[in-house]
């Protein structure tokens, strides 16, 4: 395979990865204080955008690594904008042990 | 314009853009604390990685969003792994006011 089509799943791969510790790290803590709700609803609304471009393209990696963005950075952007209660409902749904 | 490339140009926008207000309010209060170090690892290879390929594939927009977004997310993820009193100088350097 092409040294450059390696690079570009690599980075993929770190973009769509990228999300999983910081999503885990709230379930984890409870704790969205220091996160910014706007970079979350940016990213979110770029992610369902990349998703619509992907399908109007027909490209399989675009929308299938964009669905998965979209979907972990709804999951922190809900998480930033519920209350303490409801944020702590869904991690011990989520991850009942911490 | 073709309403494709549009949608193309706003997901690109949007994805760029995310980071401003999570590096601004890092700037604003100097917390990091919720944030994962392990997130902006990730992202931060991404957006070289994404560089490099757009630089080997030769494609200009490529090239620029994702060395922005290398640059800002570069910020952040030295921002959550600063000690406090050094965070707070680099906050305090560009924003004195807060």
């Amino acid at each position: 395979m092409d040294l450059v089509v390696i690079v570009g799943y690599v980075a993929a791969a770190c973009s769509v990865a990228s999300f999983v510790p910081q999503a885990w790290k709230i379930v984890r803590t409870r704790d969205t204080e220091a996160l910014s709700p706007p970079m979350y609803a940016l990213t979110t609304a770029g992610f369902l955008l990349w998703t619509i471009y992907g399908i109007a393209q027909g490209q399989w990696p675009l929308i299938l690594t964009n669905t998965i963005c979209f979907v972990l950075a709804s999951f922190i952007l809900a998480m930033t904008l519920l209350s303490g209660r409801a944020k702590r409902k869904v991690a011990d749904a989520i991850d009942p042990g911490s």
